[in-house]
């Protein structure tokens, strides 16, 4: 029997009703902002997503990459950002400020873990344009209202600056930044003593450590205190962005600034957040982004600034799935009680259909009994019956399955029975 | 700068929308019917493609395969019916019918053309549990609602069934049933001279291909008199899915049997259908498909019927795409006229939003005139104005692009203007 390849899977209707349930959620609130869908191939030119100061070394390498029949060198989307620079920097007559989103899968090949498939959905958006403390903003609202929309109740939006800590690695005079942030990034994917030994790699004095150290413990309060004097414009650039969280309508409880926070992604310049839920730190990230104001040039575009954001769906789902309560797929069963009446009860549907009634005729099932238990099975709230007394006289049978309560009616009265 | 790949292409928003607006018409038409939304991996065992009675030879060589780094060999996925009929293969557990729908990316390695890319999208639905003839007409009136729903209005869907040929080829005493077929199929994609050449060399006796030829032009009506006597049961079960289609409100001028339709996919075992544009002949076929009954087994499950069909986007769009409009990302356009009214602006917004209203705020461009140009330029109807006047009062200037008019309004009243 062949089964899906390893780190893919299949969703069923139960499940997938309530996948489309929850972007369609996403969707909205993404639409509510002003942002349109947009559309880019499932793969890509390698060269895309192994552009220096893309996607990072340490990502490339999980790249499903490929050859097509002309040799030329392919990669199944890795992430959507690169996609949307690469259309941007070639598109510059595009009005600005571009606001897009996409809700759609991308392929790592990782280790699978929970909420970690090597295929995964995300729904994010890209603003692209300007750079703004408002625009940084409205990505996190957005963020938020669409995690509150979907019914997640309990999350922390952590943010930072990619500037700042960078000037926070500068006051200690630590050489080699790059490698220091992919250590800062991997705090909570390491035990913590192996952290703190790599951690006193980059540090010339031990007093410096212990002071980058007691840094990173104190309140945002405390800490904007002591920052303010070498890293001004990004302290208030972060204080900007608290601001108009507040007047979004972002609940301040939900946001918090984590000088520890990098993200794996290297093209990030300033502004980055990821989303957590206290609790759940199997599951990573559910949702993150931020400013990466030098990749539309990267790929030789106008210099211009961007930021965005993404919600990963299976994440969310891990929370979410037994929450959702799906609508049921059909509103009523029409059961045609005789082979005769097949053709009788196709007459039916489609008048029930006409009248966006969405209706099933069960004919594959001979006796009476194996359809009403059918129907039990499937979970429909009506049911329909066609016999002879039915059609001799016009009146059909309608069954409340859930209350037990049968009622014989026209045609045009079960139309109004069932129609919301 | 670096370009899609060959034969892909981004849809930015404005052709997006109008793929979406027929993407979800189709949806709420297959939901209409009982069918609901599954989901499988973008790629699969390549095997599963290369299977004999699978695709066919001809199509396996148009399959995008590559291994991954623990190299398996894997397929882009070429179409949705082999992955279909590998989860159900594996799963005997599911209540039959199985009625499944799906949209959908597909990738084929062909030349492209008009309506033809090597990423396109495919809207489809599969029947699973039971051969009848009522579940044939259903898939064909599916189709016919469909094409209908999204704006479709001349077309034609050409049935057959490949059991009734293979009767009417023992007839001539053709040994090669499979190239027969092929050659067949290939009727519409070479000069006819050729054709006729070709198809010479499958028959004994000249008076056998002349008489064969006369078949080809009949109509079903003469047609079916002539074939009663090799293939009563095939005609009889054309007969009935016409009859049923009838029932279904399926207007019979858009269904003609035509005994040279074959289809490109060597699975299918006896109803078939395609449907055509008149006129568009490059196009191809914008809707297909017809019953599996071997593939479950095929794939190592329980013998089951299946039946089923795809509607291809892309070639729909090609139809349509000048014909819907789009409905506008945005209901209004915020301008705080000055910096200092953003975060205003924010608040307005945020309750806007609350209500279903779809805003954005532009404050990327410092000029007034700028900012009203660039609400001209993406078409908004209304805009909101917050200046000075409006903070101090409370009141909001809220402005009709298209009229031209504009009024003085509190926020609850913005609110109901605004509201549908």
């Amino acid at each position: 029997m062949i089964q899906c390849p390893k780190g893919t899977r299949d969703y069923l209707p139960g499940e997938m009703a309530k996948r489309r349930w929850v972007m369609e959620k996403i969707r909205k609130t993404f639409e509510s902002y002003g942002y349109s869908e947009i559309c880019t191939p499932a793969f890509e030119s390698l060269e895309l997503f192994e552009k220096k100061g893309g996607i990072g070394d340490e990502n490339i390498k999980d790249i499903y990459k490929f050859q097509d029949k002309s040799d030329r060198w392919l990669a199944l989307r890795f992430e959507m950002t690169a996609s949307v620079a690469r259309l941007v920097s070639g598109s510059p007559e595009i009005i600005k400020p571009i606001k897009w989103y996409y809700i759609t899968n991308l392929w790592r090949y990782e280790a699978t873990r929970k909420g970690r498939m090597r295929e995964f959905w995300q729904a994010g958006i890209e603003n692209i344009g300007k750079k703004d403390e408002l625009i940084d903003a409205e990505i996190l609202a957005i963020t938020y209202d669409s995690l509150k929309a979907v019914g997640v109740k309990n999350f922390t939006m952590k943010v930072n600056s990619r500037k700042l800590v960078s000037k926070i690695a500068d006051k200690y005079a630590i050489k080699n930044k790059a490698e220091f942030f992919r250590l800062i990034d991997k705090k909570e994917k390491m035990p913590e003593k192996e952290w703190k030994e790599d951690l006193g790699k980059f540090f010339s004095r031990k007093s410096d450590e212990a002071d980058f150290l007691k840094l990173t413990k104190k309140p945002w309060a405390e800490l904007k205190k002591d920052l303010k004097a070498i890293a001004k414009e990004d302290i208030e650039y972060l204080e900007k962005i608290l601001e108009y969280c507040k007047k979004f309508g972002v609940d301040k409880k939900s946001i918090e600034v984590d000088i520890l926070l990098i993200r794996g992604l290297d093209y990030y310049t300033d502004f980055i957040f990821e989303t957590i839920i206290p609790g759940e730190k199997d599951l990573g990230s559910i949702a993150g982004g931020g400013r990466y104001d030098k990749m539309i040039e990267l790929f030789g575009g106008q210099a211009t600034p961007a930021t965005g954001m993404g919600i990963g769906i299976e994440r969310v789902m891990e929370i979410l799935n037994d929450k959702i309560k799906a609508e049921s797929a059909l509103d009523v069963l029409i059961l045609p009680i005789e082979e005769e009446f097949k053709a009788k009860a196709i007459e039916v549907a489609t008048e029930l259909r006409k009248n966006g009634i969405k209706c099933d005729i069960e004919f594959t099932r001979d006796k009476f009994k194996k359809k009403m238990s059918y129907a039990s099975e499937i979970g429909v709230k009506y049911v329909l019956i066609i016999g002879k007394d039915e059609v001799k006289k016009g009146v059909y049978t309608l069954k409340d399955m859930e209350k037990g309560e049968q009622k014989s009616l026209l045609l045009e009265k079960v139309v109004k029975a069932l129609a919301r």
